[in-house]
């Protein structure tokens, strides 16, 4: 009997990716449709499901103090909703002419086709791993999935020494050097880039990386890795750059990450210029009626500049599941796109951006007037009133705002959110010196540091209008 | 030789009132004007210019160890910038017709009259003083200036006892009650509603109640003050309500603030329902070429409900000076209305809201739907994660966000600034759910606690559309 036959009339929704795009999806078909409408089967690779990657650094580092934490519903809790989960269980092919997948299940070594009528691919994003001798050396980890988490938590107590070399300074990176910091490791950041953060502009950067130093981290900057260097046995003693090597008795990667897209790719579907996958407003891929793409996987349409862009996160991949779970169930959602807010941190200080960077403007064709304005996170005189510093971008002539970055104290991270509703709103900067912000005290300073960089916004904006060159007749 | 002679061609600009609105104008207009264009005198009843009000309760309270620090711009920082700046001098009476204005000075007994070409009323408010048998006695203290605040403080060191009543729990009184607290006063709060912060629905306000309850404040709700029992010396002994009465050291009343246009309704100018002074976009006094108004003194525009409302907060009377000095320095600024933002806290609990409550709604004829959530400030992982509540009304049928209340810990009060622009950009919740708010387990769960709300409220306008009485033909 073939599985058609033994689920009777009902459809069958095959989920590939088992965190949080993939479940949110499966979760709310789940809501909108019963078990006998509705027949899931969802694939994971791994141990896990719907869990936190963006709180794996808290966790090496020890601020969370387990991994199940992270987990915010587990395979069993998946499976009492009748979600038919497959752990450690790999699609390796998607056949969209036939209508259905082949699963290869780790632990069995079992291979198999199952149909679907309905697919949503959820495969998330691999960690950039570049092609350079002993970079598959043990002790040189990535940090995407809870699996990963805890190789690297196991490398670490395994560790003969103490010094550690993170590779890249974004976000990760970043955040891993904190985390090997609170593990007592000694650590060193090679980075390509000449400042810290790249989703950040460089005078931004820079005031990252003041603090980095200041926690002790040694930062290595324009420096490309050309290899590891790795013992008899195959295990990590050293990244090596082009100039110098760094001792490593454990190396951390976090160059960034690629949309996992081999499958999609391999079965004709449509990406993008960054490698993701390629939807419509209502998360479909392109082209295609029955088949759903959401989380790190996909591309999404960046409102600002109108392009699309890749941007994986785990806020957007649960907004995708839960849209495509509502149209997959036989509602309506779309994801509109983003303005491009992410928020970090390190130690004390908080990061953040929304919109677009200079250069970012720059590619998309907008002309607009930067400024940097210095202020405190609370009112000046309230204890733990922290400096804060916040860039915008606002449109020359017109004004409109185009970006935010804000690096500053507690309290600093979450304004850039006035920032990402402005975006969203198309708001100008001169509309947004008028708006109506919480004040008080212990809060804000009485004109909030955003309205501050929003006044000498407009100011810059009026002093420098463009002036057409005047064609003579 | 008279004034205007003095002066030579100077155009003149006297502002009544030295705090947040007219020092804000006048030295905004000496940024725009050299003394040549434009002469400045500013007259200041009280001893201090451009100070905080409201830093006061936290200044009673200790947190902020000095009076000075609450002082933006002294007396002598403004006079270094050509403002003619008189303090200790009480403005008697505005004569419109004959632009002028009566000066008193409180010192030296003096009284004279000085001319204007254009004039700034900025005289902000003063605290609701019921007229009630032994309000004034010795020990009974309203916190609205600087001069308020130091005599509360040098009351509460020579108070014989250490039993503080507050009367009143709006945003002073509770602001005020923490305050005594951490000056080791016993604290009653003795108010007429039925929950704290009458701000807040009254669903919310409960949880402002547990939290005052759980640091030890009496509260006593639904109580009407009768009077202040005294001693033989005319010193405060207790505060009398019709059923009961409590022992006091020392009174702080919280009850509110009254715009201060008695002499605005003296010389005639347009006062609103709640008496404060109307004015257009460009903060000009209704009918009026040369008076502008901003600050406590005057009423808003709410961009919500439609209509003009009381609400006296620093915030807004910093933007009204900066708009005020601008137009009165030649250039072009309006403000164009709030949205009626306000946060606070007691202890760690922070108090948000924005937009319009239920009564306000039923008030402006909206009909709506309201929604209250459970969520946390940070991933529920993540060290620190305090619960918060989130209440959100939006309009029946459009969905449109009316207003956002928010309690919690830290990092809930200042995510009210997400409703506050949507409110602004007129938003639905619909198009909320999609914002791009910056995410990071250290602050915030996936879905933002605003974002959860906004889903919520979209369920439920979406379950209850209104239905038209079908009109049979």
């Amino acid at each position: 009997m073939s599985e058609r036959d033994e689920r009777g009339g009902a459809e069958r929704l095959v989920v590939i990716g088992g965190d949080a795009a993939g479940m949110a999806a499966a979760s709310q078909a789940r809501r909108l449709r019963t078990p006998e409408e509705l027949q899931i089967v969802a694939f994971e690779r791994g141990h896990f499901t719907s869990y936190s990657a963006c709180g794996i650094p808290y966790w090496v580092g020890g601020t969370v103090t387990g991994r199940d934490q992270l987990i915010a519903r587990t395979a069993e809790e998946h499976r009492a909703r009748d979600i038919g989960l497959r752990l450690r269980t790999e699609v390796t092919e998607i056949d969209v002419s036939g209508r259905r997948v082949r699963a290869h299940d780790l632990d069995s070594g079992e291979t198999y086709w199952t149909s679907y009528d309905k697919l949503v691919i959820a495969t998330g994003a691999r960690p950039v791993r570049p092609d350079l001798p002993g970079i598959d050396a043990d002790g040189v980890h990535g940090v995407q999935t809870l699996d990963d988490g805890q190789a690297l938590i196991d490398s670490l107590a395994r560790a003969r020494g103490r010094r550690a070399v993170v590779v890249g300074a974004g976000y990760i990176g970043v955040e891993m050097a904190e985390a090997l910091i609170l593990r007592g490791f000694e650590v060193t950041v090679v980075d390509r880039g000449e400042e810290p953060m790249s989703t950040l502009d460089p005078d931004m950067g820079r005031l990252v990386r003041k603090a980095m130093t200041g926690l002790g981290i040694t930062m290595v900057s324009g420096a490309g890795v050309t290899g590891v260097r790795t013992d008899g046995a195959g295990r990590v003693r050293a990244v090596v750059t082009s100039d110098a090597e760094y001792p490593a008795d454990v190396v951390v990667l976090g160059i960034g990450v690629r949309p996992e897209t081999t499958l999609a790719r391999a079965a004709g579907l449509p990406l993008g210029a960054r490698g993701g996958l390629l939807t419509d407003l209502a998360m479909r891929v392109r082209g295609h009626e029955d088949i759903w793409a959401g989380g790190d996987c996909v591309e999404v349409l960046n409102l600002v500049s109108g392009q699309e862009q890749y941007v994986p996160l785990g806020t957007h991949a649960n907004k995708h599941g839960q849209v495509i779970g509502t149209n997959v169930g036989g509602g309506y959602a779309t994801f509109p796109g983003v303005v491009g807010t992410a928020v970090s941190k390190v130690c004390d200080l908080e990061i953040a951006r929304t919109g677009l960077r200079e250069k970012d403007a720059d590619r998309a064709g907008l002309r607009y007037e930067p400024v940097v304005i210095e202020s405190t996170s609370r009112a000046g005189y309230y204890p733990g009133a922290a400096p804060m510093t916040v860039k915008m971008l606002a449109e020359r002539d017109t004004g409109r705002l185009l970006g935010v970055q804000i690096i500053g104290g507690e309290g600093a991270g979450k304004r850039v959110d006035i920032a990402a509703v402005a975006l969203t709103a198309r708001m100008t900067a001169e509309q947004m010196t008028a708006l109506d912000l919480g004040y008080a005290p212990p809060f804000s300073p009485v004109w909030d540091p955003v309205l501050v960089a929003a006044r000498k916004a407009v100011a810059k904006v009026r002093a420098n209008p463009s002036r057409p060159r005047v064609i003579s007749h």
